[in-house]
């Protein structure tokens, strides 16, 4: 069945209608004014919780029943426990023991670990995920096997639509490294430590019933209370939330490809020489091989100057923590936590500091984190001669991951992708994006191992290096150079169903990814 | 004009509808059910913030200009600067100046130094205050002088009244001692430091316009953020918030009356010997001297036992300080800071925890701190023979003070009252309360330095103190033996008009104060 699209102001065609809902075509770069008021939650009352504050169920399952688990319901998880989470699972064996059906799973982010879930999809427990899908729930949501349409959101595009009402959540179940009997409860201490538990903020915040689940409960008062126990419902003790290894690495680790590191140094050079790194700078970088590199180059780069980064966003690492305790950062504000140096850190400087992308990333807020920013290192699968972005399928087609919080800190500064010009020998820039996530008007500039393309509406940074003896390109020099080597690749073939729509931060739908056509 | 009033479940008589808007009369204690949605602000864009995240303005005068100040909004501002804020009346000196008219003025509390703002009661500016009002403002609500009608709320109150949308914050102005560019804001830094502005989050968080006022911009990112920036619209720097000295005390110092150590001395018997001072004990006492006095005795007994407090709630102390510094409570939760020793101490010591009234106080919640603390020492300015309490009016009749977290305190395990027999020859004990404020079945004990009195319900506690040689009387002895000495005081007269209404924990109206009758 054919859904009614219209083109939006990225020229994609979107539908004006997804899961049975209206939708917002995309309008443009800061366009879409919204109207009306915040969701809010039903108003609960003390007379119906224990005066002893004590709100321990017996189990999951009785939590969920005593939540009212139904039909249709919107259930919601965070991703803090990433590879390594035991519980997201645990709801939908629940579920679908209980024979309840079609919900909706709403995760901040999923993982390998999740992908048992597609038996759910398959038996009608679960509609659809509304979150990010790698690898094989990825491969099943392009081959439309899921009954469901997905949505993707970025970071802040999810607490948006959370705090707009566009999705209602009817259950939050929300682990906790530790949380005491009245819910209040944090990323730090116990097994499973994740170090900060805050993309849960918008769940606790607006579902209708909230459950956290911990295996290590501790005594009231539970401080910081990253969760807020006056928002709890209910109160599960398991054995295990996570897989310890799964969800923090033990280090993080910079790449030892000669090629990333060679668009590491680049990138470093790049901001050294365009100015944007500079006594007091602000930078986002993630955990990836490459960009670590490039936080390791940048770091030496301050140390020989004698200057200090005025904070970072993370996900922090051991590098960043470095920076932080050797005095040349001021801060660390942080998002989620990847290893075991950073979890230290996080329980022991007060300098470094839970940051939820609740307060970084909302564009329906009043200001956000990622526009203050001066530098952010991101990647993409493809970018093309626009500048466009693509961060969910491969040119195969296939959707691959979630956006996280990509469209959020393009919004930054200066935004830089360090990108290899191909992959497995598919060239990464390309005509025109696969799947547009984030518009090239806010993309900056493009580094790669064969040169450095600046985008045209960046004009100050394109003199401010120019004679810098970086190897600067035009974009369309990088696509001819990556056709060169592998040849124009294949255009993937979609039959017209759309499986997954992409949300801007705003809401409003930048494209869509359909079906692959099966041979 | 008369307006329409019913009997309400604590047999008062109270009205349908205050100020134009229907209210529900008091049920009882946890008989009221809401229903519905919380309240809920319009949804704010990025794409109206500037995106460098620095939101100063001018002045206030232009921040409250551009936030749309405009005749019949509702203002609201915190109380953490006391009795040395200088803010609020300055908000109503430009909207007097503007000709703006007919403001509703909602603080969490007032105080003498806000008397000023009876001339904008006068002249239109303001027509009524919703929150607590003191000597002079309470005289002018008594005899009839204020256009609108008064509504008095507990600190709990004000939250629930603002989450359940039946106050409306146009705009919130809000005093912090430390502020960064983009409204993160703290209680603590600079020359006006209260220690928390802990009162102050559910109107930024509900408030359509968040203005924070400052004295002391510091670089972002401004941590703890107390008020988050992402809810904030516009920053102002002023010289001074507040005068240091009327903010907190140098020192609380404890009562030096005979019959106030009396007071104290049985409080803390009482408690050691009806067995709910424990180790483990959880309690929360005022910053007045007589409770400043229980707090010494109880420590002693404390250490005298080798026990440990678990927590204290505050508004904190030095006394409050020295135990957890000496190791006799792990924590302080604190909602409030009343001297330089706390200020010190939640500045310094980890232990020492901000917890807002937000997630302490409010009965439409999930769950409330009080409820689960052990013992709760409180006042009264009457009691009466069913052991209701008055906390805002006089036995003359005149409205003295708000409510502060009173009422919401009344829902601790042991509510325990040491207050004098009479004031100023003006017995506390009398026959019926003139204002009901909180209902008997919450008051455990009355201790007043001619003995003890026992709730009936608490038989619990009756047979554990039974033979423990504490002067136990019944509240009818202390009645009788107050009018033996004072004479039996006389009513005060009362004209019909309803110049303030009084909110039970869940919105309903649990009696009024009516215009005292002029001779």
């Amino acid at each position: 069945m054919a859904v009614k699209t219209v083109v939006n102001a990225a020229g994609r065609s979107v539908p004006l209608e997804i899961n049975g809902t209206p939708v917002i075509p995309y309008k443009g770069v800061g366009k879409h004014r919204p109207e009306g008021k915040k969701y809010a939650p039903p108003v609960p009352s003390c007379a119906d919780f224990p005066a002893d504050g004590n709100k321990v169920a017996g189990s999951l399952e009785d939590a969920l029943r005593k939540c009212g688990l139904a039909d249709g319901m919107t259930i919601s998880t965070h991703h803090h426990l990433r590879d390594g989470d035991l519980v997201s699972n645990l709801i939908f064996d629940i579920a679908s023991g209980i024979g309840v059906k079609d919900l909706v799973w709403f995760p901040s982010a999923s993982f390998p670990c999740n992908d048992p879930v597609i038996r759910y999809l398959d038996d009608g427990t679960i509609n659809r995920i509304e979150g990010s899908m790698n690898g094989p729930l990825g491969r099943y949501v392009s081959e439309g096997k899921m009954k469901g349409t997905a949505v993707l959101r970025s970071h802040g595009g999810r607490v948006q639509a959370i705090q707009d009402g566009e999705v209602k959540i009817d259950i939050a179940v929300l682990a906790a490294p530790s949380a005491d009997p009245f819910g209040n409860a944090r990323g730090t201490g116990g097994s499973s430590a994740c170090g900060v538990i805050g993309y849960s903020k918008a769940d606790y915040m607006y579902a209708s019933k909230v459950i956290v689940v911990t295996d290590n409960l501790v005594d009231f008062p539970c401080f910081p209370m990253e969760i807020e126990g006056n928002f709890v419902d209910y109160v599960v003790v398991v054995d295990k939330i996570g897989i310890p290894e799964k969800i923090v690495s033990g280090t993080t680790q910079i790449t030892k490809s000669p090629d990333r590191l060679l668009i590491a140094e680049l990138t470093a050079r790049f901001l050294e020489k365009s100015g944007i790194l500079k006594d007091g700078v602000t930078m986002q970088a993630g955990a990836g091989g490459t960009s670590l590199a490039i936080a390791v180059f940048v770091d030496e780069i301050l140390k020989d100057k004698g200057w200090k980064a005025k904070f970072g966003f993370g996900g922090s690492t051991g590098y960043m923590v470095k920076m932080l305790e050797e005095g040349r950062m001021d801060y660390i504000l942080d998002a989620q936590v990847f290893d075991l140096d950073s979890i230290r850190s996080i329980v022991e400087n007060a300098n470094h500091v839970p940051y939820p992308v609740f307060n970084a990333y909302n564009y329906h807020s009043k200001g956000n984190l990622t526009s203050m920013m001066d530098i952010m290192i991101l990647g993409a699968t493809e970018v093309d001669l626009n500048f466009n972005g693509n961060v969910v399928t491969h040119s195969d087609g296939y959707l691959l991951h979630g956006i996280g919080g990509w469209q959020n800190c393009l919004h930054a500064r200066n935004v830089i992708l360090p990108i290899p010009l191909f992959r497995d020998r598919i060239p990464v820039i390309v005509d025109e994006v696969t799947t547009l996530c984030g518009p090239g008007e806010l993309i900056d500039v493009i580094i790669t191992e064969r040169g450095i393309a600046i985008n045209p509406l960046r004009q100050d940074l394109i003199d401010k290096v120019k004679g810098s003896g970086l190897p600067l390109v035009t974009i369309k020099d990088l696509k001819d150079e990556a056709e060169r080597i592998c040849g124009k690749p294949m255009k993937p073939q979609f039959d017209d169903r759309i499986v997954a729509a992409v949300k801007w931060v705003d809401g409003t739908v930048i494209d869509v990814v359909r079906k692959l056509k099966q041979e």
